[in-house]
């Protein structure tokens, strides 16, 4: 059986997988009529082995923008320079795994060993960038991540070739951090500059766009993109996956009913939600999407 | 993509999606150890288009014991007489919902007229049943309907035609305990025997049995069907797919781990537990593991 | 700070904690206005020391009825006979609990021979009902029991003394349908009559009767209860509290909004829902309720 | 019943309750050990009626570094000015409160002028601040705005009143954002540095420290502070509470265990996790603990 053919028996399953399927028809409609799409995951799905798969939708022309926590810029690089993580158990002796260097995230393992190919990779592009200029935006210096690095299952790399601008709202929450910390104490006129990422956010895309919403797990990477479509008069499409509940009245359970209130989706905007693992519910989703999406020939071709 | 590429990528990507391929595998070398299996589900599952799926999981021999709740009885009888369930929202306006004589069952609806349909089927079966016996254990009587039904689809149907017994520990939780109510005031000794049953379950299999359980959300169902696995010395087999979490102490939440420490499950027990809606989950592992299976010649055929 | 206070508070905080004091609040109203009250439980909460809360609850007049799986009678039987469960760890070792004869509940631990409680007492009884008739009502059978146990924190003696009748629609479902079908290999014409307790619950309430639930987590007991409102008319009041969602389409996640499209409550009726762990939720709720009653004189005095 | 012999109570429940006791008594073991308390919360939780409990809970010196998302600094402050937000409902018709101007977060609603107020506060605040440099770290610009606003329920008043930092890793993702954008439009060498403030909660605390972290709810917040406890040699006291759990591999749902192999949390740490409702559990565990710190003299008077 195929992954189309089993989203198709979704449809009329009931529960969630029928709301899985409407978000799949969301992510195939958003394309359709040309909404500029904002994708946004948190980190724990790059430490996951949907990093490869992420590179692969934007490749595809299936994301405009993406919106992230920058552990997911760490791990990106982590990756491309060979970096692999491996699977491990939710209910392992993390006081074993500490004294081996493994750092776990759910049931995937990563080496401590692994934070120092960030360094390797991300002090001489500072110190080439601080060449330039001494104030750099986020999404700027992202970028020139992205085009030093040489893997085609880079999100970072990905996003560079084709001009996707990557937004990390919260650059310094990291080791990462750490290394613009050091490289500020030695060049105090090194600036990271955030409130200039505001504006490449918000002219990222216009009031005149038709928008889109592709929102993995909650946290400040949905809130930031909805943030931009509320500015940019509300979003034409917008489907969430997410394993959080509304009910304790958290952004990561926050459905895409309750953004209509806020104008963050246009009243009329065409919604869905579904509840689960990313890692089961995305690749069936937009999977399913792309394989209709290329039988129309309307995504990118290289 | 085929299901069974993706459930090769899975294997993988971390978190649940790695959970969901290790419950297929134990389906798997379940099957392959002809171990016999315990298939457990709530009436939820059939209220859903899982029905159907439930009874090719029956007919290919993946499922030698089934135990469920009394609403999948019921709703598998409607069906049979060609009712259908109509996809509606979790969100519905509950109180026009009652006046048009819908229930609602999640985003699923049930329309009033279908109880009408139980008893046309069950009356006549009650009257013929009665005439050859006062006495009736639960699954004798659910084998009786399961041999008049008239659908492939049907899980009686499917069960009756292959010997599978059907178990169902609290058979009057339902408008089917209404009519059976009605029926014993006409015929004072018209008796329903569950604890004839449990003789019937406790030895439809035995210590010297490879025991599997393939458990569906929680219940009594679930339950019911390790409570035997435990008498008879412990399955040696046993995957859960459930959206509960093991926090809170409950039936549904509890995962395959704790089942070893009441012998529900061997110690050295192969098994896994998946955190989802089963109306996702279940059809991606099970069709994963049946495919895997039909190409090695080891499902029934007809 | 009291309860009450807190209670107070939380009225305006927001989220679950204003959920729950409107389910307080259900409490208090279906007391003052005279429903008949339906009590429904899981097991797995006498497991835990809510016990003899439960028995408290029923002294005090809260319940006029209770629905409940069968292990909650074979712990309350455990627990009268002087078994003590002792606190646990979620992440236990399984492997190590087992071979110490521990079976564990979330983080409750039970010892294997707690069992050996329930022959003590139940064997005796079987005798002696035996003796009387051969046919016995599920809830006319607890009632026995109840009538020996010596213990005011039991529900069942509590149940007994004063007249609530106790309902468990899977009574086979346990060790104590182990007993109940090596008596009856025995003495063949030893029945459980399911479908009679039907007829007694159906009658335990009227149409004309104000009805109200108290429903805690979900599976059979809940449904068993709201069954028989439906059956009279619907409830007017309803409170449920469970850590189950309603996207999966379970019983134990429905809410009381659901509810009133099957007219298991009353369109009209005074409802409400609160999410979280019962061991938590219910005390917290339950005593603000019973303060208030009782400095309204509105609870049953001695 | 008072909150702490209820507290009492749930040590021996069983569940969630019980492990909300032990967060609790980590709440009380982290203060008598004199150790630096890092507090963190989500926005929502400041959307919420917690705010107040929170800034008292500042006062009583029971947190000696806060860490939040920029919403509940824009939330505080339109309290502050006097805003009120209603309790509504979580199933409210969304398009219809867009249209009123009201903004849902769960069951709160929040008026659009609401954010009005932050404009009307923190635009003279900012020319003030341009006025003395151009380079603001964000919680040297939290702690002017706190020096400004006259309300003894504000978390931020009350933090700079007692010296307690506030960081916020990603500012402008909100209104907020949008003011700081336009000010940096007309004045190009006004700059927010967040690269500085990395330095500041780095160094609020020190590896000689005893290190305590009380966090409620995920995302950025949780893990900003326990990546400065990593880097300073791990926490000796964490307990969390959520409504996440650990199944996805979210930073919501990690445990205080998961935290171990990171070291985030010493192996030695003295740690708990309660699952459920932060505006449910948290006043529980915090009363509990403050009444018992008070008894003995060990909270903060004025």
């Amino acid at each position: 059986m195929t992954v189309q053919e089993l989203m198709q028996q979704y449809q009329s399953l009931g529960y969630q997988s029928t709301e899985l399927y409407k978000v799949s028809e969301v992510f195939v409609r958003m394309k359709k009529d040309s909404a500029k799409i904002f994708l946004t995951f948190t980190s724990n799905m790059v430490t996951s082995g949907l990093r490869g798969f992420f590179a692969q939708v934007l490749k595809k022309g299936m994301a405009d923008i993406v919106v992230t926590t920058v552990g997911s810029i760490e791990e990106d690089i982590m990756k491309a320079m060979g970096e692999t993580f491996k699977i491990g158990d939710f209910e392992a002796d993390d006081v074993d795994l500490h004294e081996k260097g493994k750092n776990r995230v759910g049931n995937i393992l990563i080496n401590n060993e692994s934070y120092g190919k960030i360094e390797a990779v991300f002090l001489p592009i500072l110190r080439e960038l601080y060449k330039k200029k001494p104030r750099w935006a986020v999404s700027e210096m992202l970028r020139e991540i992205g085009l030093v690095l040489d893997d085609e299952h880079s999100i970072l790399a990905t996003a560079a070739k084709y001009d996707i601008p990557v937004f990390c709202p919260a650059i310094t929450d990291s080791a990462f951090g750490f290394h613009l910390y050091l490289f500020q104490r030695k060049h105090p006129d090194f600036m990271i500059d955030v409130v200039k990422d505001f504006g490449n956010i918000l002219f990222s895309v216009s009031y005149d766009d038709k928008k889109g919403v592709i929102a993995l797990g909650g946290s400040i990477s949905k809130h930031h993109a909805i943030l931009f479509t509320l500015l940019n008069g509300g979003a034409e499409y917008a489907a969430y996956i997410t394993t959080a509940h509304k009910t304790s009245g958290s952004m990561s359970g926050a459905n895409t009913n309750e953004a209509k209130s806020w104008g963050k989706v246009k009243d009329s905007a065409d919604i869905a939600t579904a509840i689960g693992d990313v890692t089961i519910l995305f690749p069936l989703a937009m999977i399913n999407a792309m394989e209709e999406l290329q039988a129309e020939g309307l995504l990118r071709e290289e």
